[in-house]
């Protein structure tokens, strides 16, 4: 993909973006990072509108395809547009067949990806790899790994670097279809935390008396709450929160069942209203013991700290934590948590509130696309890069045979999205890898390969008819290099590739 | 499944193995462990003999349908010569529509496994699960884990527990066809190898100078080398063997590019003639480099010592190993292997001379099925009871749409030794899971149902015709528990499961 920069005549295609200005009418809170909250919205701006200028454009290029030097003035309007090289033998011949828009739609949405998969790896616009402060401050809280499971859904895409406001690659995300989480994969990854620990003193050496912080969020929707909520819990939010809880207390126990010498992990359960991006946080006492009925309200503390000065507020965060924990303890008789669980949740609290704070500048105090409005779906392993709501439909899987109940859900929104439009749903395989193990790059490829061909036996009639496209890419996530295009069903290799 | 035991009239059954007697017309080597060949022989006589019963068994059952008392005496002689309670459903309507001799088959091979699965988890015939003197013996050689990957051919399943003659408990057996194992899933067992020495001082602690032992066992057929070789690797034994050689030197590599502080790992690469079940063992030299072209030949090492006392068999072995390793590393100017390395070798070399010679006695000194002659087709994770030559085809698979190729080659050799005969094909599909781990029961239940209408998904026609059968069953590992039925194609669970 050409690196061509998007032009200049975004204004007048519409749903622009970019344009909005931030609602500056109410007084923001005063611990928000207004500059971070500037910083991320241009992102998530200039992002989501180099996708959904592709609509528009296509429908440009449509138009002119009777005027005078269309091939060649189709090619410059891309360029400018959407920037990239339209491969020519793409439009040379739609004088005799016309054109196949659904082709260049896919094409569209794949270079794009691309694009911007590049920009994150290359420039890092989040900064989320700078790591350093926050995993000091998680040592001294008491964990030396915090792992978030968000549910799939695309709107909880953002729960790292929007949501909770943390660097992404400090945090293992793992995202699964209503937040339930692999055990079996979670209790290996904590083994292998450990013998990192042990062997190699990374990120502490063992004897430090830090723990494996396991932590779902669950989702609900406070504008429409009966139908916004999570798909997979039927937008229950109570058994969402619950599946979500009992999931974490299975993977407490399959570490404790499993392991000796007194192996535990800590847990937390935290709820997102995916309209606000207000969380809640249901604080665990010191046994990791979580009251599903209970939890701070961070939309709450907002309110009740937002007149102070930011130091005080701070402070007020932390004790009104403390003393939520002291009266559950009070109430269910177990143990308060330890003071570093207290200091990580009210700083959770008070990241979340520069987030609660974008949404109410950007976004006017809600989202305009409360349901689903992903631009894509991404099928794999990796997608480090997706770090925004509701851009990508995400199915987590290694083989289409296990993920299909999660594919089949993408489908179908995607039928809704794109295909009653007379668009493809766009797909991109992903297949991250480590560089160091001999041979794994060909066996990603080969992962990118199987679940491509896997898709296209599952969605036969929409491969068939155009209205389903593939993009392979692998990525050695070792070397924190970009991704590498393996391959497309639009065509040659080469084309998808440049 | 009734315990009822096999009758008595298996004599006039025809291919009756366990009336064999040992050819004692050659003289044993002294290392042979008499007793053991004889208690080995045994176990396996009396297995494949059960498999072997079902046909003659049906047959005679077939000819007795126009005969009085059909029914009654139907289930009478399965229940004496085939050791279950046929439900009387599946003969009550004979008279009508004939009887269904696929169901039949299918449900005895099943019954038949099911019985000899519960008698290996309960009453542990080869005594597998002492392992406390092998355990020592492996430290003692400077090893803390044996990991041992045959070939998936079912000419191999019987390398741990009659090939080699080591406890299979002792032992981390994982097959692959052609021994192409996982690396991946490879590195991820060491790391938890690692961290259970570190953590918990399994087998040992993590200070001791012991290494994680990495073996492949490849094959290759004397009788005939261009056909009965491996058919992973076209029958080519140099390539069988080099294909073995690069994945350990991919393992090895994962782990020291992966893991800092010195991490390795030792490698082993032994080849197996499939027709005597004589092994040769490729010496590898102080860093792990291996010599394809260079090997001691478990054959011309019991020649050599067969005239001696046990005693100085026993030593000359040890120093032919010796002297083997110390010209090698003269010749390629590596360093001779550590001390413990060559003890294990030829303790290795002594085992299977007593293997070599229950070729020669019970088996003429070669197998009379050098080709396939599998009984049913084991699809999935676990089997660990699975420890006799030519019983099972083993595809080890999560999913089939990873093991599809496996599981075509399968198919493919059931359509030559089954379906070519009007007979389905038996499949068991397996799942083991930790029974520490909450949920994984349920889970690892709702693998084997995925699996199964994998199958069905991939050879609808077999399915439809009758000519493919599943069984579905999962075990508890941690619990050393019998397997647990968890439903048939054939018919109710209930019916399968008793």
């Amino acid at each position: 993909m050409s690196g061509g920069r998007p032009g200049t005549q975004k204004a007048r295609l519409g749903g622009d973006l970019s344009s909005r200005q931030p609602a500056f009418n109410q007084r923001l809170h005063p611990l928000t990072d207004v500059n971070a909250n500037a910083r991320l919205f241009d992102y998530e701006a200039r992002v989501k509108e180099s996708f959904d200028r592709i609509v528009p454009v296509l429908k440009q290029v449509a138009a002119m395809q009777c005027e005078p030097r269309f091939e060649e003035r189709a090619l410059e309007l891309i360029h400018s547009e959407l920037g990239y090289e339209l491969p020519h033998e793409e439009i040379n011949h739609a004088w005799v067949s016309g054109l196949d828009m659904r082709r260049l739609f896919a094409m569209s949405v794949f270079k794009t990806y691309r694009r911007i998969s590049d920009e994150f790896y290359t420039h890092d616009p989040l900064g989320g790899r700078d790591q350093q402060a926050f995993d000091s401050f998680l040592q001294d809280c008491g964990f030396h790994l915090l792992d978030v499971t968000p549910c799939a859904d695309g709107r909880l895409a953002h729960a790292i670097s929007y949501v909770l406001r943390l660097p992404y690659a400090a945090v293992r995300r793992k995202s699964y279809a209503g937040s339930l989480f692999d055990v079996e994969n979670t209790v290996q990854k904590w083994a292998e935390t450990e013998m990192l620990r042990f062997r190699e003193g990374r990120p502490n050496t063992a004897d430090a008396p830090t723990r494996y912080l396991k932590t779902v969020m669950y989702h609900f929707s406070s504008v429409d709450p009966a139908h916004q909520g999570c798909a997979a819990h039927g937008s229950d939010d109570e058994l969402a929160a619950r599946a979500g809880l009992e999931r974490l207390q299975a993977f407490q126990q399959a570490i404790e069942n499993t392991y000796c010498c007194g192996a535990s992990v800590d847990l937390l359960l935290i709820g997102l209203d995916t309209d606000t991006d207000a969380i809640r946080v249901h604080v665990p006492d010191r046994d990791s013991r979580i009251d599903l009925t209970r939890w701070v309200d961070g939309h709450k503390l907002y309110e009740i700290t937002r007149g102070m000065a930011p130091e005080q507020a701070r402070a007020h965060i932390l004790e009104l934590v403390r003393a939520h924990a002291a009266e559950q303890s009070r109430s269910t008789g177990g143990d308060a948590p330890a003071e570093g669980m207290l200091r990580l949740i009210a700083q959770l609290i008070e990241n979340n509130i520069s987030q609660i704070d974008y949404v109410r500048a950007y976004h006017q105090g809600g989202y305009a696309d409360i349901g689903h409005a992903e631009r894509f779906i991404g099928a794999g392993i990796g997608f480090e890069e997706i770090q925004l709501r509701n851009l990508t439909y995400f199915a987590y899987l290694a083989t289409v045979e296990e993920g299909a109940a999660d594919m089949d859900v993408g489908i179908k929104i995607f039928s809704g999205l794109n295909v009653s439009r007379g668009l493809p749903v766009p797909v991109i395989v992903r297949y991250d890898y480590h560089g160091g193990v001999p041979g794994a790059r060909e066996r990603a490829v080969a992962h990118c390969e199987r679940i491509a061909a896997a898709l296209k036996a599952r969605y036969p009639k929409l491969c068939a008819d155009g209205l389903l496209h593939c993009l392979r890419a692998v990525r050695d996530c070792d070397a924190g290099a970009p991704i590498e295009v393996v391959g497309c069903s639009l065509q040659t290799q080469a084309a998808a590739a440049h």
